[in-house]
């Protein structure tokens, strides 16, 4: 068997099977045969984020599903401090946009979910009877409300694969937490981790399977041992570059990209001022 | 068609389908017909924590699998802020349940996955080139590595599942950071966000589908709105309790027990100090 062109490896999809889908993910490695033939592995090993969407509307009852599965993920005690809210609205999304700095894919996407890290309803409960939630003031509080939007968006996200539609995170709502919050009328104590952008690909725009760092990087046993060796991060940024290539990107080491993302607070897209930005948005913090 | 009675709707799995699956999440609702055999919906639905597992051994490859999918998750501007160590010493783990304040579970699962909110690997790999990387400092990046380790940890989840294995989130690991940190040797600048059990239900111990808030508590359209109406929360607060009898588990209504979780930081389990600790593990949070 001669080994796949690069160009095949970063266009495969879940129907070709996990050994290519791991190949195209690390560059490298295989998996037990036992593996094949099931559907679900194959799905997330398929992941790519979609930035070219069809306007084709969602089937009925999709919302609904996503919603459904995004729901039967794991939640801290059953706290369920996680909202949604589903934008289908041009005229909004253009806003949701622009605090993206220009996505486009927000706009062609017929829905965008925006996930929130929710405490208000906890609060509002608590107030109904008149009982103090001052624990909701801690960032123990808002740690579990991000981890719980954040193990809801990606169940929801693997939901709407399943459904043969694409999806891509969009971080950049926390460009401007005050200015997502007055467009979405959020109450205080909630805030928008990041949207999600949801609808049919646009076929024509082949979206590779992106390589990821080698497992033995990522993937310590018992303790921690030493960080990522330079001749893995080397490797990567090889890999990282083949990949560009394929998809007509610009070519650039993994490491110069990363680097150059976390350099200083300016570097961080309006996000540096992220503490202030929740503190004014109810979340104490302490 | 009889409706099922509450001990077949907490005991359904995927193989009931879609539609008990609904029943059971929401105790009421339903789900478009096309959706039925979509075994990745039906996987997504059916999910329950597992807090008994037998101490048979993971299948050869299996680890490498989970870290396959967890790495398949989308990853905020590919910077793959996340590691995770996989702890199956059972020294280590019972060091791990004793932070998680005595969690049998934690002993009896053959494998204990810790996945961290990694920034420590972009600081080596600047300090490496002698630049600078002080945007890791700022609360965005924590949160940024927080969602990160959540959604490679939620797929590696559905994977397990896919498997045939159960799986629990351990957020106790937050207890007790740095006792966290010094068992597992953790760089500066990395922390245990969650703990995650693996390994076989006993299958003698039916664990049911949690009842869920219902939808149109977490979904908003377009825009907020308002918070949930008393009355809502008063049907949950009944669906729960019903889902405690069929346990066998003492009734008490949701929002009791959330208001309890919520009410000072004494109520924290000891994350009330989670910003120092995070602190003294290189976290500035700017």
């Amino acid at each position: 068997m001669t080994a796949p062109t690069p160009e095949a490896l970063s266009a495969v999809t879940a129907r070709d099977g996990l050994e290519k889908l791991v190949r195209a993910r690390y560059r490298n490695g295989a998996l037990p045969a036992a593996l094949q033939g099931n559907e679900t592995l194959a799905l997330l090993a398929a992941h790519r984020s979609v930035r070219a969407y069809k306007p084709d509307p969602l089937p009925e009852g999709t919302l609904e599903t996503l919603v459904l599965a995004a729901q039967s993920a794991a939640t801290s005690s059953n706290l369920q401090t996680w909202s949604v809210v589903a934008v289908a609205d041009p005229a909004r999304k253009a806003v949701l946009a622009e605090v993206a700095g220009g996505q486009k894919h927000i706009l062609q996407a017929p829905l965008m979910l925006v996930w929130l890290a929710d405490l208000s309803r906890l609060k509002s409960v608590a107030t109904a009877r008149g009982q103090s939630a001052e624990g909701l003031d801690y960032l123990e509080m808002a740690t579990v409300a991000i981890v719980d939007a954040a193990l809801a968006a990606q169940n929801a996200v693997i939901a709407a694969e399943s459904l043969g539609l694409g999806t891509v995170y969009i971080g950049a709502m926390r460009n401007d937490p005050a200015r997502v919050a007055a467009t979405l009328n959020l109450p205080s104590m909630a805030f928008a981790v990041f949207g999600l952008c949801v609808g049919y690909p646009v076929e024509e725009v082949v979206t590779g399977v992106k390589p990821r760092l080698a497992p033995s990087v990522v993937l310590h046993r018992e303790t921690y041992g030493q960080s990522a060796e330079p001749a893995d991060i080397a490797r990567y940024d090889e890999a990282m570059q083949d990949f560009q290539g394929e998809q007509g990107m610009r070519r650039q080491p993994w490491s110069d990209q990363a680097v150059a993302r976390v350099a200083d607070g300016k570097a961080l897209s309006g996000r540096d001022v992220l503490m202030q930005a929740l503190n004014e948005r109810g979340f104490r913090l302490r």
